[in-house]
């Protein structure tokens, strides 16, 4: 039985995952989440994921994973030997610095980009206009994190070391989106971040994925 | 080379380590960081974790880690064989619930649990009294991640079925300091969180480690 995603093509969380299994060349059927008609929000979603969010990972009858991180991860795990290694499953220490940087990401990079995407892409869907004081705050707090990816990917090629994992590739969804802000120029100033935002953007895993995200008419 | 923590005891982060470094039987020596100082902001601190924070994890000469959910995940792995399972590595689906709930402890619950532990214990620190209108959001917040947990706990005894795992432990350090707050009703009024509660803050691995575990006056 093919996996079954549940999610949409614009969505950051969902592309999470769809770039990974590209990165295993996995066949999966996207099944399409109504979020404006508030599908996520109701039964029969909602017994998938209580949290009533996308995405949602069906690996056969008996397994429903929801959380995009956790299921990229059992998505590495399980097809360790199969396309693109994302964890370094062989090196527990090579494993421990990607998870390290997977935490980075989650804990440091979407807090920081997340809310300047949302009030460029979100908030004028909701007929509002970008909120200037969120932006410069949070503006302020991605610069910082970005300066300490720019000393590290002068070290090495990737976040984790000179192989591309998991750790970036969590990366990709809203760095894809921020880049189309006004914003941009905080990546493009620091040479590193931008040779490897270049370098991850450009693998044909997250292309494919790229082609659906499409946000309002952006 | 034993292993060496550096942290604080009070801390939520550091404890979070601690508990999973005592749940494996493991033998450390935790190193204090004084935050007071700012000790956590200066070298030599910053080359063992660029972004400023603790704890940091070194095992022997050549790893050294940071990202408090980074480090249990690689001191579940690594001595997968001793003490408490934390990871189910020999079930890679429940492995992979596991790894759901330990997203949602950092996506759902700690982002709604720790504004209100800081109003509580941070902020009189700084001489301010608690913000209610930041209590209020995130009691809101956390009572409807709180009902979904009390569902899922009446299905099974822990998160991520009936073992305990990372994913239970990862909910100690916040939940313990907010059971010390005037907000300790959102456990306490659900019978399968409040039972669940009781059990996992029983473990003598939490016990030795909330000995530590007081902030300022509390």
């Amino acid at each position: 039985m093919a996996l079954k995603l549940y999610g949409a093509p614009m969505s950051t969380c969902t592309t999470r995952v769809t770039i990974s299994l590209y990165e295993k060349d996995l066949d999966f059927e996207l099944i399409p989440v109504d979020l404006f008609a508030g599908e996520h929000k109701k039964p029969p979603f909602l017994s998938k994921n209580p949290f009533g969010l996308i995405p949602v990972l069906e690996d056969g009858d008996d397994l429903t994973l929801f959380e995009s991180r956790a299921i990229t991860a059992y998505v590495a795990e399980k097809f360790k030997e199969t396309g693109t290694d994302l964890i370094r499953h062989k090196d527990i220490k090579e494993a421990a610095i990607v998870k390290v940087w997977i935490e980075v990401e989650s804990q440091q990079y979407q807090p920081a980009i997340s809310p300047i995407v949302y009030q460029y892409f979100v908030a004028p869907i909701q007929g509002k206009s970008p909120d200037q004081a969120i932006v410069d705050a949070n503006v302020e707090k991605l610069g910082k994190v970005l300066d300490i990816y720019e000393a590290k990917l002068s070290e090495s090629k990737y976040l984790a070391g000179d192989f591309y994992s998991l750790a970036d590739l969590h990366h990709l969804p809203y760095t894809y989106y921020f880049m189309k802000t006004p914003c941009a120029s905080l990546v493009n100033e620091r040479p590193h971040v931008k040779a490897w935002w270049d370098d991850i953007s450009s693998r044909p895993a997250f292309k494919k994925v790229a082609e659906g995200m499409i946000f309002g008419d952006k």
